[in-house]
């Protein structure tokens, strides 16, 4: 069972503390706050306040005997950066730092930080994407021209089985899965019937699930 | 097409305005400071800097005859909750809301919010996730219990064909997607092969997802 430190303990660094937890796993949370430290500590193994620009506290608490740590110090970008040099010279394997942009990302890789996360711009861009068409719920990029976005089975849709809609031929998309109210049909067949309401999962590349979009 | 009003040039509320705005939408971005509206401002139809809690700024700026509302002030729940308000009561039909945590999202959805997005929340989840074990690299939870994950090809995967692997039958799940390098093959068939450093995507049941995992 791997070992992790999250440090920065503000929205993003509280959920991935407190789904490591959940998951089991051993969790050295930090922040320089007692509030958010205050908050976690019933859910992780332990919160400690400190400051993680300070090596010998780091020292101190033994985070070189940890695998991972995740660095989500936000606004303070300089601190960030700081916290995660001294995690890779304490021998940290796996460090994962969370960047305010593309600048700060890019100076985090030059330090050795081993992966660099931008949720906000991320989950700005889906939440976008998500707003765009009305019938479509939910987008998440698959890789650079290939989505799966979930739509609302519009009348053109609702009465044929998938084999008459002829998705995979008319549109080049496939249906890899059918939501009906709280169930979820993920291995749909030629014979089962779109229903109103249904909420259908479709992957594709982007210009094609275009299309569809506007069928 | 609907036009967009964005609120809060964050992280989050600037992503979400870009990317409208790259794909061809009409957004006014508004924030309280000069700076992130600068920033925006080549980008976007109009940058704006205004206070958001203002309703009579917000009236002579037209908002009423927005479609949709992205209100994302982070650290200012109060400022959050005032805007969000202001934009309902002027009759904005869309109002999409970022929330700090779950109290504060109840208090959006009591005063009419449309939609509430926990960004920093759901990516500390998803790279939680994604940590947790070193083969899988991404995960997408598709509905409570039915996540996406990617997975590196591991040797017990390697030189087999689909139908030989018998993931289906096995582990009840379903083999959507191998990323090849930078090549994506969304219809994956019986008789492809896996190869070293493919990237297999395959939805299904949580628990299932977990057996496979550690095969
Ligand atoms: N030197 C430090 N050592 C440890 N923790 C720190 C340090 N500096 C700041 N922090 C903590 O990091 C946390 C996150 O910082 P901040 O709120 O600026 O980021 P954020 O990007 O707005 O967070 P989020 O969007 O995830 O809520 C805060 O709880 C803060 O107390
Ligand atoms: N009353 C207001 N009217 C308009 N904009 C405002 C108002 N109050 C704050 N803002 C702006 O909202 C933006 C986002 O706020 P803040 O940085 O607190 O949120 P955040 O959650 O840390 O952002 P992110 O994580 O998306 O970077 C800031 O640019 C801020 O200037
Ligand atoms: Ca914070
Ligand atoms: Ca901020
Ligand atoms: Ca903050
Ligand atoms: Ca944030």
């Amino acid at each position: 069972m791997k070992q992790f430190i999250v440090i920065g303990l503000g929205r993003f660094g509280s959920s991935v503390a407190t789904t490591l937890a959940e998951k089991g796993h051993d969790v050295l949370a930090i922040d320089l706050e007692e509030e958010p430290v205050q908050e976690i500590s019933n859910i992780v193994t332990h919160a400690v306040q400190a400051d993680a620009t300070d090596e010998d506290a780091l020292k101190t608490l033994g985070v070189n005997n940890f695998d991972v740590a995740v660095v989500s110090i936000g606004d303070n970008v300089h601190s960030n950066v700081l916290a995660a040099l001294i995690l890779k010279e304490l021998g940290v394997e796996y460090v994962v730092v969370k960047a305010q942009d593309n600048l700060h990302g890019k100076v985090l890789s030059k330090i050795g930080a081993d992966k660099i996360v931008y949720p906000e711009r991320d989950m700005g861009t889906r939440v976008a994407h998500n707003l765009v068409t009305s019938n479509v719920l939910d987008y998440i990029e698959l890789a650079p021209d290939y989505s799966i976005i979930e739509i609302l089975a519009t009348n053109n849709l609702v009465g044929k089985t998938l084999q008459e809609l002829e998705l995979r031929s008319k549109f080049g998309v496939n249906v890899i899965a059918i939501k009906k109210g709280k169930e979820i049909n993920v291995t749909p067949e030629a014979d089962d019937k779109v229903e109103s309401r249904d909420i259908l999962v479709v992957m594709g590349e982007e210009e094609r699930l275009d299309k569809l979009r506007e069928y």
